[in-house]
Order: structure tokens, then C-alpha cells, then sequence
């Protein structure tokens, strides 16, 4: 097996972790956690997502937090749009990078937004001309590409079909997204090798959830297929309504922990980390699914014993 | 990546879940759990120890569950034991299967039974005489084989150097435990492809608990370096005593799961296996780490959704 030297996380707590839950964060909460982890080493970073505040209460803040947080260099503050008008949000709260999310999934897009993935994608094409006038980087994420709850197994000729279409506008930065927690490694290695193979310029991202203990098994395949962008979420927070109580994300701090133990560099300080990954279990006043904050680092029980 | 088209799951729930709890089962219980797992395609069972039943007291009735099993031609019933009077117990039962544990970790084997790894091998020399005599199959088990609590990472050099201990009297057929969940893919690849070489005439299992999230990426691993044998446990039961209300071994039901998914064959029918999970959980009283248990098969979510 081959490793990666190293591999970029791309936190998603403070959007699809925070959206998840039912306690509402502040705004102060949520720009100390965001100011915290970048300070741990985050170099990417998703604060939250500029949709109808309706659809996404906890979500309707992410203004006032894209303002608030300090901006440091080289880091890479993003959020999720649908559309033009999350887009001017964006560029009033100077955000300069933007994910447009597509489900694979036909059933699963008619059933969320009532649109085919094709539809939802032509109805980005305005976003694409936004984006390229107002200095926007723009990215997209393709949820359900490994299984959908309607569908169950995606084929990967849906997965394709949508990622060129995200091409024929420009979009170069694409997230394959197993929402549900369906993906197995054997699949997200055939899947990766596959659409790195046809779309070698495009730079590519994994996300995972643990929702049948394979996330972290997951990242291993995508590492084998050469991907080195994995998603993962504070304290493991994030879930699928179609498994209530299971886990949600693959978390941040499992991921670092596998990774630093691999000898896999991540540019973050696991500590640190945990620190803010207990934080978010007091603010939202439960437990999460995180393995490392529960059983602690490898390294600590050595250090308990010799203390 | 290269996947083996099956892999052949020992079944440790009886043994290495049950001792870890707090409620004692009683016999007839364990029988039918037993029976049950077998009817359900286990071909390798744990089924318990023969050690003194004041170390381990939910273990004490382990000769009463030998000989009240079904027994299935072809299906291996093993059970744990550490010296000559266990053989004995194992004759006595008609258990013609047994299991030696030796700790890589010198620390760890002195804090346990106060002797050495060496000192514990030398100890097994009588044992192998008995067996031979006796028609009883050896197999061993090498603890703390990647991680241990005192010493941090544990050296290949110390595995190897039991290997070749269990060798010299015979054993063909080792195991190499992660006792404590502190294993990596990494390490596991590299540990795995280095004693397969170094040993080829010996049959490998491996051993994982998810106690850090690592469980089933630590399989995938096993697998690259051509692993086929893999233990497990019903619900996920099991632990170690230096993570409390951490996750135990990896749940038997998640390990089918995964294989099944990925079109790997185990020979269990995971319904069923699923159903005795359902049965520990209810006669031991709580919850457990098991994921599949909690969030269904991918394709549960599926065919509900279809109903």
C-alpha cells in the first residue's frame, strides 16, 4: 500500500456538523470555534451556507459569522450555496470561495428539491457567471455518488454525468460526497481511480460519513486512489435523516489521530483539536460520535501508565 | 487494490464479548446464541475459556457450554486456555481446538501474569506435549501486537520474536491481536506482509478492536497484504480496561456487512447474525458499539423507502 505524505482536511463542522443539531449555536460560539480550529491548523474550512433561512435555521447566521471571524492568510473559508442570491451574500460578506452541492442521485435530487440533477446543474449556469465577475472560486460537491436511500447503490455513470456538466461551466474542485454513509472502500477505490482517470484536471475531495463504521476505512481506499482532500467534521458530528441516532461524519479528530499514527502529515495540532471538539460537545450538550474524545489518543494511555 | 473474493470470520462473542460483561449469562443462553451463530454460517467460534474461574468468572461454565452445544460437522469450536489443566478441561468437554495468548509486550505480559513473553512461551511447552498426545489443534494468539498501554508501539522484532517462540513447538495458525485498539492501517500492512513473508507456512488472523475508529480500515489492510482470516464479536462487545466506555472489538455484524457490500464472501447470513445481535444486546441489558445494529443495512434504508 502507498501512503500520502500528507493529506488536507477540509472542516465541515460549522456548516453540515452545526445544521445537524438541534441546539443553536451563537454567532460568537460559532466564530470562536471557526477561529480556534484554523489557529489548530485548518487550511480549509466551511462556515456555514448562505441558503434560504428558512430551509436551514441554524444556517441563517452565517453573514454575521463570515464577518466576525478573523481572516488569516492561506486559509480558505468557504460556504454552500444554491444560487446567485447565496452567491451576493457571499460577496457581501467577502467570501471568495463558494460549493455548489448536486445530488448523483435522480430520485434523490427530485425528492429534495424537486429538480433532476440535470436541472439543479443548468440552474447553476448563472451562478458560474456570477462567480467568474465578483472573483469567486467556486467548487462542487456531488452528494449521494456512492448510494442513495431511494436508489441504493449509484452507478457511476450518474457520478460522470454530473461531473461534466460541473466541468462545462469551469468548475475544477470537486467533493464526492457518500451523505448516507453507503459507500464501501472496495467501491470509493473503483470510483476514484475511475473519475480521476477521466477528468485528470479536476482536484478531488472525499466525504465521508461513519454511519456504518467505514469512514475511516473509506479514507483508506481514497488514499490508495491517489486523493488527498477528505472532508471531516468536528467532534463527528452531522447524520442522515434516514438513520436517526447512527453516526454522522467521520470525525476531524479521528482522522488527524489515524493519520498523525500513520506517519501522514496534517498540518494540524490533534490537541488543539480535541479541545474544540469538547467545546462543541458542551455547546450543543450531548455526545457525539468521536472516537478519539471518548477512548483519547493512543499516545495517552502510554503517558497515563508512566505517569 | 486487491480484495480476496472471501474471508473466513472466527466468531469470539462467546469468549471475548462475554467476559467483558457485567452480566453473566447463563448456559443455556450462551448455548443458543452459540447454536444460533452456527446455524448462521459461523465455520470459527470462540465458544469460551478454560482458565481458573475466579480470573474470569463469566467463564467459569464454559465446560457445561461444550457439552451442550449442537456440534456441526466441520465447524471449528475453540476455546481459550493458558496451561496443561486447561487441555484437560478442553479433553474433558470434547473441544478439540485450543488457543495460547501471548502479549508481545513485555510490560504488558508482566503486569498481567507477572512473567515474561518468554517465560510465558516456555510455560506453553507442556501444553504442546498434551495436545499432541490428546488430538487437540493449537492455535495462538499474539496480544498488545501493535500497541500496548505501557510500552506505546510495539516492535515487529517483539512479534516476530513470539512467533518464533510458538513455532518451535509446533503452531501453525496465529493471530495477531490488537488488544487495544491502537493499531493503524499503516502498521498493520507493514506488520502483516513482513510475518507472512518471514513465516509463509503459517495460516494469519487478525484481531481488531475499534476502540479509535480504526477497526474496519485496519481489515481493509489485513486484506491488501492477503489476510483472509478476521475475528469478531456479536454487537461489538469486548473492550480494554484502559479505555473505559470506549468502543470493543469490531462488531461481527459490521465485519459481514462491509465484506457483503464490497462483494466479499463470508459465508454468514447477515440477517440472522443481525438477530443475534439483537438477542446480546437484550440478554446483557445495554446498548452497544455495534453499527450496523444501529443504523441498518444500506439496503434497509432502500427497501423502506420503497415500501
Amino acid at each position: 500500500m502507498k501512503w500520502p505524505a500528507s493529506i488536507r482536511i477540509c472542516e465541515v463542522g460549522p456548516r453540515d456538523g452545526l445544521q445537524n443539531e438541534k441546539v443553536m449555536l451563537t454567532v460568537e460560539q460559532k466564530v470562536e470555534l471557526i477561529d480556534r480550529l484554523v489557529q489548530a491548523g485548518a487550511k480549509m474550512i466551511e462556515i456555514g451556507s448562505f441558503v434560504h433561512p428558512k430551509s436551514v435555521p441554524p444556517m441563517a447566521d452565517t453573514d454575521e459569522v463570515a464577518k466576525r471571524i478573523k481572516r488569516v492568510e492561506g486559509v480558505e473559508y468557504r460556504v454552500l450555496v444554491m444560487n446567485v442570491r447565496g452567491l451576493e451574500r457571499a460577496e457581501a460578506a467577502g467570501v471568495h470561495k463558494a460549493k455548489l452541492t448536486v445530488s448523483a442521485s435522480r430520485a434523490h435530487s427530485l425528492s429534495n428539491l424537486k429538480r433532476t440533477p440535470e436541472e439543479v446543474i443548468r440552474s447553476f449556469a448563472g451562478c458560474a457567471d456570477y462567480a467568474a465577475q465578483h472573483n469567486i472560486e467556486l467548487s462542487g460537491a456531488i452528494s449521494t455518488a456512492f448510494g442513495c436511500p431511494f436508489e441504493g447503490r449509484v452507478a457511476l455513470e450518474q457520478v460522470i454525468s454530473v461531473v461534466s456538466h460541473f466541468r462545462e461551466f469551469g468548475v475544477t474542485e470537486l467533493s464526492l460526497s457518500d451523505t448516507t454513509g453507503m459507500a464501501n472502500p472496495e467501491q470509493v477505490y473503483g470510483y476514484a481511480i475511475r473519475v480521476k482517470e477521466q477528468f485528470p484536471d479536476i482536484t478531488w475531495n472525499l466525504h465521508f460519513h461513519n454511519t456504518r463504521g467505514m469512514g475511516l476505512a473509506n479514507v483508506v481506499a481514497g488514499m490508495q486512489a491517489g486523493i488527498d482532500r477528505y472532508d471531516a467534521c468536528f467532534a463527528g458530528l452531522g447524520g442522515c435523516p434516514f438513520a436517526p441516532g447512527a453516526s454522522g461524519n467521520i470525525a476531524t479528530e479521528d482522522l488527524i489521530h489515524m493519520c498523525h499514527e500513520m506517519g501522514i502529515q496534517t498540518g494540524c495540532d490533534l490537541d488543539a483539536v480535541l479541545a474544540v471538539g469538547r467545546s462543541v460537545q458542551q455547546y450543543i450538550g450531548h455526545d457525539s460520535a468521536s472516537f478519539i474524545l471518548k477512548a483519547g489518543k493512543c499516545s495517552d494511555i502510554v503517558k497515563r501508565k508512566k505517569d
